[in-house]
């Protein structure tokens, strides 16, 4: 008798702390759901403002709006970080076409790369060599490639799965592809748009001349899927076809620009803190929703979560909207800094940069002993149909705070149309789903009230 | 020595035994992602036919593109199935407003619901009484109702996950309201469009007038969800204003349609029937790209997938595509029918019917017993972020297959959007994305796969 009245109080104690648990999740839920905000935070950042690029007015405007917002929420402190960011602007549309030997020209949609220089004036004008990849250019050697405009043209993969494996698989063509043509005597660069879509836009992104001195530093752009096959295609029938690129851009000096920040003071450990946040810059062509607008929202839309559900922290929550990403990730290498300097016990950092589609889990730089605890925590989650829960990169703006004993993490949201809008011109407000993006939301404020509640 | 050989050889079986089913998982997406026909059918479907309604020239259309394109697949068997449909059509474009005390009118969107009666010729203006529901409507009696324009004006609930599930909780105002507001004298019915986004776009859909006499046979549309919310806030301010609206839609005399079928022979056991499927016709306001040419792409290409990849069924392996699936159900009525004439043993019937959206995995209607076999077999999906199994409906279509002793599923792909285009007009090509219809045709074809080689 006594042995079923203990079973009976512990399973009561654990139904008990369960539901309780399940109660905050379906409450956090049905709040972003049905009376949530970052839509229409996203909605200003992508419409009123648009895109972002660090060092822009723009970037400034969604400095002032973001903080503008957090005030609004009641937090206990909210503030800007200042920090230093690169300033590349982009100049005149960019203007392309190849040449066939007969002088008839195909105009093609191209876009620069961040942070490359310009074309001479009045453009440049090359015959092409077509590459899989930086080992096959430099297999190539000096003599096939100098004077060249050398086009990368390795798609990425369509049968991986994970999108961003894929990308992964790729990126090192448009960021390092000008360096090191560069250094074989190439004159100019075309890449092809990381996208796994055949459409006619360019995806910028950015690029990198390491410590090439000016003379080797070539201009680099981005030309769309269809019009690499186009590219290819024409090459294949005619090798001495040439290429003409005309771009403006280019690197000013560095300005001055700012994190935002705001905090719910832990009212047990104070002194650890969880952060939350997303990168409120982004890339000049379209409005910036998914990468990383959706992001900040989200970030945003967490804090306002606890206080609009009364849930008091144990232990310090900020959300950080990180300046630079894109081109430099300086934001985030001061946000560590400071925190370093300051010797900010951060336990645990999430991170949304991964578009504002259905959240599928989420990817953990951490020991096996939290990947235990996770998966006790596992069956919270299922009825929201989150269940990808693996070790992996976070993200590239917390990534810098990972010590040996904390945990990084990223929102997974369903990568399948991510690159179809990742850097180009249709990264906008339109394609965002407003339930994608409140469920997004969701599930990193339920995550986060487990972190604070139960420590890591 | 013996125990240890015994283990070794029962370990190389099981892993030869898991290899090769996990290498028949990865040619499956492979063949899917890189060379797969499904976009390219649906394409054709949606850009070069468009809306299918039942008896219309489009279904005909559809049925001899399917056919002959199955014809080309090299299957064993292809054939057509007649079945006669009903035959609705819309008639001219809808038209409709709401008129103040003043005589100021507000044009509001709307559309007919199919299946019902026109208006009265010139249209029809009346009062509106607003409810939440059947329920509602029934509480207020017929003083209330006759003479009344009927305003059913219920939302989808936004905090419910599964948005299947939301619309399940809303449907019977749309199939039901007219029948019920027509038997207490009302004149006729506006329903809120069955969507979670709030736009312009009015949502047609089935609806039934059950036994009642043509008197009380009252017409019917859909409102869009910006105008329902207008006109409900309208009334508030003014109870008396009233509603018009014209339609020229009418049931014509039955026609006869077709079920497109085509079949591969089981190698072992011919008298065993694996169906996989979706429905062919659809609503006319869009091109019926989700709603269900997504369905019939991916079932055809599961047939292909395994021509393709040389993998021959033990059991015979069918695609159907149903004819009159969202006005009347014929066509599965007629297959099922004429199955149980045959005396067909149909041990697994698969429908792929919720959109071309990402596939998160299948709804089982079945025992435990394969609930069991199914959960040794999730690990095979967990590299293609497979991982919902449940128990629950299947598919309007494979239903009428169940028996005591067989399975029917449905593929469930992610439903956030869904709704978003559900018998709309912005059911369209370009709002399905390419990989996320290739997962779900290797999705399916995987499955099959499982169950054509182990059983049920």
């Amino acid at each position: 008798m006594k042995h079923l009245a203990l079973t009976l109080a512990m399973l009561l104690s654990f139904s008990g702390f369960a539901q309780t648990d399940a109660q905050v999740f379906k409450s956090i839920y049905s709040a972003s759901l049905t009376k949530g905000k970052s839509y229409e935070w996203l909605d200003y950042l992508s419409n009123q403002i648009g895109g972002r690029l660090s060092g822009s007015l723009n970037a400034e405007k969604a400095v002032q709006y973001t903080k503008e917002e957090l005030e609004k929420l009641g937090l206990d402190k909210v503030w800007l970080q200042p920090v230093m960011v690169p300033k590349w602007v982009r100049g005149n549309k960019e203007y392309a076409f190849i040449e066939s030997g007969s002088g008839v020209t195909t105009t093609v949609n191209i876009c620069a790369l961040g942070g490359s220089v310009a074309t001479p004036i009045g453009g440049l004008k090359a015959p092409v060599l077509e590459v899989d990849g930086i080992a096959s250019l430099q297999a190539l050697g000096k003599e096939q490639v100098a004077g060249k405009i050398v086009f990368f043209n390795r798609p990425m993969q369509p049968d991986i799965i994970q999108t961003f494996e894929a990308y992964g698989g790729c990126v090192d063509q448009r960021y390092a592809g000008a360096m090191e043509a560069g250094k074989l005597g190439a004159v100019g660069v075309i890449v092809r748009s990381l996208t796994l879509r055949m459409d006619d836009l360019p995806h910028t992104g950015s690029m990198t001349y390491g410590n090439l001195p000016n003379a080797q530093r070539i201009p680099s752009a981005a030309i769309s899927t269809n019009d690499a096959e186009k590219l290819s295609a024409m090459l294949a029938l005619d090798p001495s076809l040439k290429f003409f690129f005309n771009q403006t851009c280019r690197q000013l000096a560095d300005v001055e620009s700012f994190n935002v920040i705001g905090e719910i003071i832990g009212s047990e450990f104070p002194n650890e803190y969880i952060i939350v946040g997303g990168h409120l810059d982004s890339w000049d062509l379209g409005d910036g929703s998914h990468d990383d607008g959706a992001g900040c929202a989200q970030s945003m839309e967490v804090l306002r979560l606890f206080k609009e559900l009364g849930i008091k922290p144990k232990r310090t929550l900020r959300v950080v909207l990180f300046m630079n990403e894109e081109n430099g990730l300086r934001g985030a290498k001061k946000y560590a800094e400071e925190a370093k300097q300051k010797n900010e016990n951060h336990i645990f950092s999430l991170e949304s940069d991964a578009g504002a589609f259905t959240p599928r889990g989420f990817q953990f730089d951490c020991d096996d002993a939290f990947m235990d605890k996770m998966a006790k925590w596992e069956p919270l989650f299922k009825p929201y149909l989150i269940h990808y829960f693996e070790r992996g990169f976070s993200g590239a703006d917390v990534a810098p705070l990972k010590t040996d004993s904390n945990v990084c993490a990223g929102l997974r949201p369903d990568s399948q149309r991510y690159f179809d809008h990742h850097h180009a011109a249709n990264d906008v407000f339109e394609h965002v789903n407003k339930r994608e993006l409140e469920l997004g939301a969701a599930t990193m404020a339920s995550l986060i009230y487990l972190i604070d509640k139960y420590g890591i």
